[in-house]
């Protein structure tokens, strides 16, 4: 038998934003495991925690007292990774090449409840997430090129507070994986005259397969290259480059679409799945720019359970990111679950 | 106050075989740390275990029993990411590219000893690792391209079995961070008539302040670029491109170095340190490459204890690579430590 059968040989598929390959070897699947497993954290958790640096009213590691706020809550980051204030250096040496970096670094609390998580929070509460990540565009936009929303969600990810809440850093120079999808969607316009995320998520709409949940403003997929196991794309399915663009009905379905898509992952190990998700839009240099879309990329790493991961080590950090089942196979395991929350079933 | 200075400061450093950027945040060092702790595992182990599909004369997952062997032990990996046998197959759709591959994963045991690791092997043991490195080298390269040795070490690093052991995967086609750094050393080969690596590793030694260990013909460096806190470079002092053409002295010398570093990492944190090593070298592809330098890379992800680690997630998934002390600083730490394993010094 010498027919190509995608989910059964390894093969690589290619990711237009990026240039880089990801190696698929579907029949590894069927591999047990008798690797390190994760701590499952189930514990219940109360609207208020008084050891919460989070939480409304509580004092910060830094002496500073969080505001008595509801809804969205945005301070800078007591620990910030970027600093507004550096002085400028430069040195373009070939081996020793470095650029001292301007920014601002934030925090984002999405709620005053400790004991909720996005897909938790109501649709208006969502709008108020979307309108604070446009805010926050919109302010450090003006002084930055560079704005990176993100949320680390779960232990996992290395987020070291449950208290729901994402980040946002701001920087004058474009990030490396910012700038290569900039120059990869640059180069698809020239070659192709039309714009990459357009043109690909109209084609992923015709062929469904990888089509996990959809509204008619937005649509989530497994992307075609997914490196990460359950990795999902959010594009929309309107023309828009930056996040303050979005009007009110874009703002409301795009709620929408973060809850669906959130309940999925919640369901589908019937556990708050980790992840880490972001933003890239168009810079916010002054200039037009054609070729981007506005889209969010949710990278999950459980592979089997609540407490089996995927590892990105040896193979992947040497050679590429290399995964166990399809885009197709994690697309249908991803519509298969319940649309409502495993928490609001058991209720 | 306005002069840069880099022990301060937040920039950013330039990876010039990857073309991407890290950003350096080392005023971050000083921030506590309440998130994921992870398990110690300093667990006594035994020289043979009933229970290890890697231990000699055991019976693995797919029935198969291991040979008495002493020393290195080689076999095809149960559940292989590669196969020899994948039919061909190409779509190059600018947006769905993909492309079957052919190839072949084997498991590379280091010793029949359960209870070791590599600093604990003796000299003339890690000669015979490197032998077989090579052989493997020799032999696959016969037939792929591309012939990626590696080590996954540590229940952390998705490693699911403590016994020594490392891995060779073999594909027709190169990964892509081995396609990024052959384009980077032959566009450096170019531009400035040398071979990048080389002259790296000259720069290094008159700067030393990267230098951590070093003898006759190799130096270990915490590459200007470094992404993981305590991230090194492996490089030899004289010309090589690919593993098979090291000489005995070579690879006496490598096996010294080996343990030399291996030493420093477990005796940073008083622990068994986990890490993902991998080499690069010229591609088996019978032409001449004389832009590449034979070179190993150590991707440790402990950061400030044998339990903390740094978590590559957010702003790392969607920008790039952050790190909380600079390249020297760790260097520097490194150094620092005592040359004779813990383990020893304790007995
Ligand atoms: O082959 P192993 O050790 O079972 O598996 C480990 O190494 C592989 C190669 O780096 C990775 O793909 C896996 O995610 C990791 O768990
Ligand atoms: O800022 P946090 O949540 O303390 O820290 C977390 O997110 C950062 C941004 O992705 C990472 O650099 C850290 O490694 C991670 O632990």
């Amino acid at each position: 038998n010498d027919t190509f059968v995608p989910t059964e040989h390894p093969h690589r598929r290619f990711n237009p934003l990026t240039g880089e390959w990801i190696l698929v070897s579907p029949h590894r699947a069927k591999r047990p495991w008798q690797g390190q497993v994760e701590p499952a954290s189930e514990e219940k958790k109360s609207a208020y925690d008084a050891n919460c640096y989070l939480c409304a009213g509580n004092t910060r590691i830094n002496g500073e007292v969080n505001e008595q706020y509801r809804g969205t809550y945005v301070f800078d980051n007591d620990f910030a990774a970027l600093k507004q204030d550096t002085p400028s250096y430069a040195d373009s040496d070939p081996l020793f090449k470095v650029c001292a970096e301007q920014g601002v670094s934030r925090v984002i609390c999405f709620s005053e409840d400790h004991s909720k998580t996005l897909p938790e929070l109501s649709i208006a509460e969502l709008e108020d997430v979307v309108r604070t990540w446009q805010q926050q565009c919109q302010d450090l936009g003006q002084k930055f090129a560079s704005v990176q929303v993100f949320e680390n969600k779960g232990a996992m990810m290395g987020c070291s507070n449950p208290h729901p809440h994402g980040q946002v850093w701001a920087q004058t120079q474009l990030p490396t994986l910012v700038q290569k999808k900039q120059n990869a969607q640059q180069e698809y316009l020239k070659n192709h005259n039309g714009n990459l995320l357009h043109d690909y998520v109209k084609r992923e709409l015709e062929e469904q397969q990888r089509v996990v949940v959809s509204n008619d403003d937005w649509v989530v997929v497994v992307p075609y290259w997914a490196a990460w196991p359950f990795e999902t794309l959010l594009l929309p399915r309107f023309k828009v480059q930056r996040m303050p663009e979005l009007n009110e009905t874009q703002i409301h379905n795009l709620a929408d679409i973060l809850k669906q898509i959130t309940i999925r992952y919640d369901n589908l190990f019937n556990c708050s799945f980790p992840y880490s998700m972001g933003w890239h839009g168009a810079p916010f240099d002054g200039q037009d720019h054609p070729e981007w879309t506005l889209h969010a990329s949710f990278f999950p790493p459980l592979l089997r359970s609540a407490t089996v991961k995927k590892f990105m080590v040896g193979y992947e950090m040497m050679a590429e990111a290399q995964r166990d089942l399809t885009a197709e196979q994690a697309a249908e395991r991803l519509r298969d679950v319940n649309a409502t929350h495993y928490k609001e079933l058991t209720k």
